[in-house]
């Protein structure tokens, strides 16, 4: 637990792109926490990381490691949506924001949110668009987030 | 205005994928019904359209087209995103969802909305998501959809 030590003597965070070792980091442990995720075999994860590579800035994931014992603890991704509205316009969609449950409270979500709405930005989009819990609002809205609509899912499965 | 005529007699509609020649029935007026849309030259049509064919499958835009007069009349879009989680999942985005307003009544969204779900299902989709106002939320309900959090949006410009 960091919580009550200033964050760069407590631990070393490096904020960057996804890397196709982080599986070994607990990426796909993380990922559990925040939904349905089951084991993923090496082969089916190398398989993805290559898919949604091959994708370049339209699609990134970001993660947060701690280097100091080589855990990835948060991550979010943003994927690049191209519309024909707004002068053939762009926007950021961002999904799966998590953090580490250890590593709550040193705004590593905050830092993940910077990350993907940055590159947002830098691609020429015209907005960042996310979906959250009611409970998650407040977050957001420390974020520059504010809500506009509501969301409905139809599941297939 | 087709309203009170019984839908296969009063026009012939086409439900299709998008195609280049729909720039000159209409399509971009139609947008604009839905949201900010300026004017978009033929040369940034063409540019744009095959940016998104050439992600085949993955973003699909449909529209209705009423042959009986060449007009678009009705249009919405798919995007698939691949995630991680869910097993390496997709999830299919809905879009940018308009019908035109002399077509109203005649369950042209409804028929939009059956032929982007219906692509996101055999794509291999686990659950299909959009964003509306609350004033829509019944008219998704209809179609299958029930509401599940909330959207936030952040704008760059």
């Amino acid at each position: 637990m960091h919580t009550g030590f200033p964050l760069n003597e407590a631990c070393n965070l490096q904020v960057r792109k996804l890397e196709i070792s982080d599986k070994s980091k607990g990426f796909v442990e993380l990922l559990q926490q925040l939904t349905v995720c089951d084991a993923i075999s090496d082969e089916d994860f190398q398989k993805q990381f290559q898919e949604l590579s091959s994708l370049g800035d339209d699609h990134v994931i970001c993660v947060i490691e701690d280097t100091s014992c080589g855990k990835i603890v948060a991550t979010g991704s943003v994927f690049i949506e191209k519309k024909f509205i707004r002068n053939c316009g762009k926007v950021g969609h961002i999904e799966d924001v998590v953090v580490d449950r250890d590593s709550r409270g040193m705004q590593l979500g905050k830092k993940v949110l910077s990350f993907l709405t940055d590159h947002a930005r830098s691609v020429g989009c015209y907005m960042a668009i996310l979906d959250c819990r009611n409970e998650n609002k407040a977050f957001y809205e420390k974020c520059g987030f504010k809500q506009k609509e509501i969301r409905m899912v139809k599941y297939f499965i």
